[in-house]
């Protein structure tokens, strides 16, 4: 009987039991997972609970004929768990709501659950539990649950004049991948390099851990929407403005054969999506404590926090002109 | 600069602020809401974190020329605590993921905010952050965080043989109005009382959390997909079967003029879906303890659980058949 009853929703949603769980990762918090009407999930005493929702969706955020499917799941846990990374706190689990056509239930399913197989074990983040059901396009939600010591979260408020700006890794990477993504004729290669930052992008935890532990940070933000973009949120949440030095940006490199293609390393820095670095500030106090590079990853200082309320980019000594923002903005 | 610095979705994100928050509802667990990159949320000590996540999507769940946009605002958070309730918890916050079509972002998404305000002061449940996009469809989905005392979250897996079966309210009322909806020619009267239920849920969060708090459910499973649907499910968690009185069922009344449309109210009771009633199991011992109403709704014993392994509806008096799984399944 028990073949029977099962709805085909319920069985798409066993398949979401061979993502790690409780078992694989020795993870004592999650009490009850799939299968129950909602999971039980048991929190840290004096800690704080951080809470991040996204979208990841066919047609928008990705293209089911251009990205591997692998990397759709990796990525869409990753991204979601950058923003509590941004927050100097540690995943703890996620809830996963996928809608997908029936074409789609199979073949394309197993390597989408492979990649965020991969994303949950390598980022220690279990699944919780998740919603499923049928769409003519693929429409992903991913909520991710994190934790940090009470006041101990990295607000994007905090910054004030003197501050000095920096930001982790290398920025433009993710957009170099997604231009050369962009211009194949059909699904890339999930292991060509110049793409892995676009496809396969690694959230700055264990840095955004360490900042929140030695509370050196005044204020951090993750980059998913491009410098120029992000840098003025955490500007505006914290009534502040910035100056940034072209020349101190860390940027892409453009591999060799790449070259003729005209791609401006500069503009992918500043203007470029998807690459989940961190943006954060530090006391003048404290800027010589920061080492070069934080959980395995180097950090670089770009810029000063201004009281003018604008970002200038500074392109020559003393040169500088007003940034715009022209990252990513759906509407 | 303020104004220019912001991309059209932060202002639409800032729209969902108007939703009750922290200070409309004194609510102190919410320490950060909307406006960083995640939201931070103070557990209570010794409760567990309740989680669930929930799809509402255009054409599959409401027909955007149906369908009141003040119903899709309250349906989509009530539906989410739903679940919630049938753990026997308490909702305390939720994340609203929210996909549309510019022409949606005026008018009609004022209108989904009004009915996602109402039901976030009724079910006492603030917003604690979100995500917005653009799509060609309206695609929503829903997290909502509760809680509850530890170890008293009520499971579907724990219903035994000879336990009574209860409903909470009258079951097919929502399939009722779902009904007359679709023979509807256009948006339809919010205030249509035959389709209050299919429009205007209400989940049972206070019977459901005076039945963890006295610990009398062995099992319990909210009513989403059917009776037979979700019975199936409770019994399958739990490796044990039913007996349900079809004599016993609290069925919707059907409003004398709908009377010749040959509505089943059996029917509608056995496999409608959306009435977000709960069901629960009590031992022998503890049925006598179960008053006539738990949280201002009535509960009514429907059948008893059995060891067979398959569900029973006893049509008359020693006469059965196995009743078949209808209820809702989006594949």
């Amino acid at each position: 009987m028990t073949k029977d009853v099962k709805t085909r929703e319920d069985a798409l949603v066993e398949q979401f039991r061979r993502v790690p769980s409780v078992a694989d990762l020795r993870h004592g918090a999650l009490q009850v997972a799939i299968g129950d009407d909602a999971a039980v999930w048991r929190p840290r005493a004096a800690h704080e609970t951080i809470l991040t929702c996204d979208w990841f969706l066919e047609g928008t955020h990705f293209l089911v004929d251009r990205h591997p499917p692998e990397s759709i799941g990796w990525k869409c846990l990753a991204r979601a768990i950058s923003d509590v990374a941004a927050m100097g706190a540690e995943p703890r689990c996620f809830l996963l709501s996928l809608a997908l056509p029936a074409a789609r239930t199979t073949d394309w399913l197993r390597k989408f659950l492979h990649g965020l197989k991969r994303a949950s074990r390598a980022l220690r983040c279990p699944i919780a539990g998740g919603d499923t059901t049928r769409r003519a396009e693929i429409v992903i939600n991913v909520t991710v649950l994190g934790e940090c010591k009470r006041r101990h979260a990295i607000l994007r408020s905090g910054a004030r004049p003197k501050d000095t700006i920096f930001v982790t890794g290398r920025l433009g990477e993710a957009e170099y991948g997604l231009r050369l993504l962009q211009r194949a004729p059909k699904l890339v290669d999930a292991r060509d390099m110049r793409m892995r930052k676009h496809l396969f992008p690694e959230p700055r935890v264990a840095a955004g851990l360490w900042l929140s532990k030695h509370k050196f940070a005044t204020a951090m933000i993750d980059l998913s929407d491009g410098l120029s973009t992000d840098l003025l949120r955490l500007c505006k949440a914290s009534r502040v403005g910035a100056r940034v030095q072209e020349a101190l940006l860390p940027r892409v490199k453009i591999a060799a054969g790449d070259r003729e293609k005209k791609f401006e390393p500069t503009q992918f820095a500043l203007h470029g999506g998807d690459d989940y670095e961190l943006l954060f500030t530090i006391a003048p106090r404290d800027v010589a404590r920061i080492p070069k590079t934080i959980g395995g990853v180097t950090v670089t200082p770009i810029g000063e926090i201004t009281s003018q309320r604008d970002i200038a980019l500074e392109v020559e000594q003393g040169r500088a002109k007003i940034l715009k923002n022209k990252g990513w903005d759906p509407f």
